[in-house]
């Protein structure tokens, strides 16, 4: 079965990098160009795009919109400025280690180039982010058929969105999850509603129905007791780092997930192309968490809310240790149990911030 | 420290049962009278009234809606009447026990007035009602003396609502973490959200802020990483049925506090009157899970919703074994790692349906 991503998130046309807005999904589809790094910060600050490949990239793409913004605008200083605007992009989020690696592995590609600032910089960053995202559809493609093998029976259950919404191609937990129900390695899919922003509910219900695999949403705290009372012989959710003992960051309710799986005895897998592994921060406990503003927990009350101010704690992500982990599912493979000595052989020589 | 309900969720007024209408918390206060037992379940089913306690309160009262209402409207059999009423709102919802227990043993003190239907017959139920009221008042003070015990520091955590909104008086779980808070044997209380209908955000911590009590809410599925983050010393929850083997039915999301709290090495109690125990089921597999319509987790996407439908599953409740369970705090005591012997030594020869 060949897989081919039904929505492109994020794309180029013209001079410009075309993202769907995330945010309107499913009710609206509604897309966002940005000519302007600013325009491309702000989006992903929205989390208009978001997902830790897509964010890779975006962040790639987005130093050619910082290139042709400096060719638009002829500043004193062409290169103090691009590499200003790279360096904000590369900070728009804190978490997902991808968006500096897109942001990072395209500067690198305009080094030589300096000093002048010509066209070619900005065709060769342009050519260097479409490698980067066709090399992340074909790392889902990999990943998928990796996943699905794991895979022998029963239901799977997932977290948060892992689709073409969040990568380059057909995703990376979701990728494994679709190509595991198409080849009758699974016959139904539980997701995790995702609060606050429901990604699951919003998004993923939405990329399943697509895709036409049987599926249900549950809120996040059913995960008990479907792990429990129906037949899920395994998880899979993606990931936004992964460090170098097998730590690693996802959407919050994945360590939830983690432990839930261990006490009920069921496989629980990560699914990250190699630009989500970070090893210069040995444990998860450096990675740093992003909080976001507490009106996305809130908003849910819509005009049913009182006047005294809430106290809310809302962090994006949590970190799960890798003794709850089964395996990661790569592009280049599955490591099994990881831990410190087995992820640095399997990253190889060249680590991965390529 | 006297402890005093600031609401009262179900009371009596001339000849009405009244009700503050929850769906509306916390952005209005709006009361509900029932003088026709229809319009009473129509509000439990609504869950403008809800809470096991407060269910069972409401069911004493509603027996004298019934028989009010019997004697408004003169039936020919009016005992036969009576007694469908009864049962039409024992059987309102499925899963907490309290209900039929309270609209039971109301019903136990006129079974000598008939075969005449006279005034009497109300005044005597309204006159058990009140007297279930003001014990369950009673024994949420003595719950709450006993659960504080045994706290000594730190925050806790705990799920749906549980305070003077859905008991007769100052609450369950709820009361035990006010008192706590009060003695200082905890800083702060961790409040889930609970989905899908949010009884965590609406309720609970409109009841924090009116107790001054120092709280945060959080999503249902940053629990776990609360846990492993913050100084959690104990987590403590409500109940809907405990079976003769201590094995309990709460709101969803209750039974992955269970799991996670054991995987923290964090006690987890559970705080319930006698009349949440039904000792004629042996396990938690026997207790009906009610399951309520899609709308509930669906309404949150307001407009940004696509017209295909939605598969989604949604128990209000699940089962949690009693070995997850730390202890059963009760108005008697509390009750350690509850199982088949001890439970029933605990209730003694009386059992609980009285």
């Amino acid at each position: 079965m060949t897989i081919t991503p039904t929505i492109q998130a994020v794309g180029w046309n013209g001079d410009e990098c075309v993202l769907v807005d995330q945010t309107k999904l499913p009710g609206q589809e509604v897309l966002i160009s940005c000519r302007k790094v600013q325009t491309l910060i702000d989006a992903i600050q929205a989390l208009s795009v978001r997902g830790a490949p897509a964010l890779g990239v975006a962040g790639a793409y987005g130093t050619a919109v910082a290139a042709r913004e400096v060719l638009d605008t002829r500043p004193k200083d062409p290169w103090h400025f691009f590499d200003s605007l790279c360096e904000k992009l590369a900070e728009a989020r804190p978490t997902a280690v991808n968006l500096r690696w897109g942001v990072e592995r395209a500067r690198k590609k305009v080094e030589a180039l300096r000093p002048d600032f010509s066209l070619r910089v900005f065709e060769t960053l342009l050519t260097e982010a479409k490698e980067i995202h066709s090399e992340d559809h074909k790392w889902n493609e990999q990943m998928a058929k990796h996943g699905a093998a794991l895979f022998n029976g029963g239901a799977a259950m997932t977290v948060c969105n892992t689709g073409d919404l969040c990568t380059g191609g057909i995703g990376t937990a979701f990728g494994v999850l679709r190509e595991a129900f198409f080849q009758k390695r699974i016959d139904h899919v539980y997701a995790l509603e995702t609060r606050p922003l429901l990604q699951g509910l919003r998004l993923t219900a939405w990329e399943l129905a697509r895709n036409n695999i049987d599926y249900t949403i549950i809120c996040d705290n059913m995960a008990a007791s479907v792990m429990r009372d129906k037949r899920i012989s395994g998880i899979v959710v993606g990931a936004d780092r992964i460090v170098a003992n097998g730590d690693f960051a996802n959407k919050i309710g994945t360590y939830m997930l983690a432990v839930l799986a261990k006490h009920h005895r069921i496989p629980f897998y990560v699914a990250a192309p190699s630009s989500t592994f970070d090893p210069s921060l040995s444990t998860g406990k450096e990675i740093p968490i992003e909080e976001r503003k507490p009106e996305e927990i809130l908003s849910v009350l819509g005009t049913n809310r009182p006047e005294a101010p809430f106290r809310v704690f809302n962090p994006a992500f949590d970190v799960t240790p890798h003794e709850l982990v089964t395996g990661i599912i790569c592009e280049k493979g599955t490591l099994l149990s990881p831990n410190a000595e087995n992820v640095s052989r399997f990253l190889g020589e060249k680590g991965v911030l390529q």
